[in-house]
């Protein structure tokens, strides 16, 4: 912690075990968009085991909102099937706490409250499948714009388990028709980074009454020619775990994700 | 043509081959839609070789639109590629010959009008991709209400070649998102069959300023959680041809198919 912290221009350039060192030793705190090399980035969500048993099965029946890419043993740090020694205490650049369901601190580490019990989930992220779209030639107004993807709470109810369910969380892209149209085929072909579509065109139709405020992330402006297409999104099981109020549930903080070992174009 | 006219129920039972020879002895004159158990079916164009070279240079710049089946060599009365005995000149139920790009007869048979120059091409046709999305659960409206599908003119332009060009012709159908997305991820696997749509939303941007007046077909009524869905259809290169007033152009009538002992599933 000691050291002078890396430029992200300096992060670019590291592979994504080395990537995980930086972040490990203290060197970097931020977000993770546009890091790693086109390696999968996960969102976190980690529990106790009798709260995290129940995630999982919440997890298996919403598989569109938690596409599950690794967890882990109860008390065991590190993710088996992500890469090489990526240990869930140190590895994200920034966490968040949550104890009965309302944020407690954002350490840059979580050292200090691993238990023998805790059991971490990596989540699949669009961010995965935002390479293949701009691969394709189609344009992503939010990265362009420099802003984050907009998300907005939904009416499209979540399968419930006995303590975990609610609604449905979006991610929206707007898009011309066409694009629009092979972004479908190409994201049902990703279907552990959320899959094809849930929605496309009228908001109001889910239950989002206003585009101009999404409940997360940045606003998009939208061309009369572009129709909203939205995506199932990595925040509705965190959302989901906040409203059941569990002891603990200890996430990565916004934007700051996994980095993990798995290619993009591979998931 | 002495033999009592066939119902369509015996013909329903009828496989292809069987089918066809009902055709071809003038035991049946209509429609060809839920005949033929499963199997392909074609729309027609036949050409003398000068304009059939170009037609296929034509097929081949605008896949979507033509999806070429198969084509015989001239003079070859035969589909070589899409079953037993598919004579071209007695098989399909009702022909239309153009002159000059002008409607001169509706023959039953064009044995009289074959010619040593003649090729017939066979382009698929949405009816392969309609049992697909039945399959899947998607309602389609038009079958529900026992109408044609509804087609239109847009302003999209197709890409020329010296004689034959202009603008795509689309088929309809109004979906809910859901079924949408799925339709346009069955469709997209089905290129021998105009695969993905081409347009989805708001009509005025390919052209259509109704859609309550289709240029060809029936119109067919949308709800106001539906969106309209296009694909590239058929109906554009006859379109296309006729425009180019070739001496003569042969083609099957309006839902007169050509019915092939190709399988749905599998093109």
């Amino acid at each position: 912690m000691n050291q002078p912290a890396l430029s992200f221009e300096q992060l670019q350039q590291r592979a994504p075990l080395a990537l995980r060192q930086s972040i490990a030793a203290g060197h970097y705190q931020g977000h993770t968009s546009g890091l790693g090399q086109g390696r999968v980035q996960a969102n976190i969500v980690i529990l106790p085991s009798d709260w995290a048993n129940e995630f999982l099965r919440y997890c298996t029946l919403n598989r569109q909102a938690c596409p599950l890419l690794d967890v882990t043993e109860p008390g065991d740090p590190f993710f088996r099937n992500l890469g090489t020694a990526i240990d869930i205490r140190h590895d994200v650049p920034r966490y968040r706490v949550y104890r009965h369901g309302e944020l407690s601190e954002e350490p840059l580490d979580i050292e200090s409250l691993w238990q023998d019990d805790l059991v971490a989930f990596a989540i699949g992220c669009s961010f995965s499948f935002e390479q293949p779209l701009l691969d394709a030639g189609i344009a992503l107004k939010h990265i362009d714009l420099g802003r984050n993807v907009a998300m907005y709470q939904t009416n499209i109810d979540t399968r419930p388990t006995a303590r975990l369910g609610g609604k449905l969380v979006v991610s929206m892209r707007p898009m011309k028709a066409a694009a629009a149209i092979q972004a479908i085929q190409i994201t049902a072909r990703m279907p552990n980074v959320h899959g094809a579509p849930v929605h496309i065109g009228d908001p109001s139709l889910i239950g989002i009454h206003s585009l101009d405020t999404p409940d997360y992330g940045d606003a998009v402006p939208i061309a009369t020619d572009e129709i909203p297409v939205f995506w199932a999104c990595g925040v509705t099981p965190q959302s989901v775990v906040q409203a059941s109020r569990p002891p603990l549930c200890i996430t990565h903080a916004p934007g700051c994700m996994l980095v993990t070992d798995l290619w993009n174009s591979a998931v």
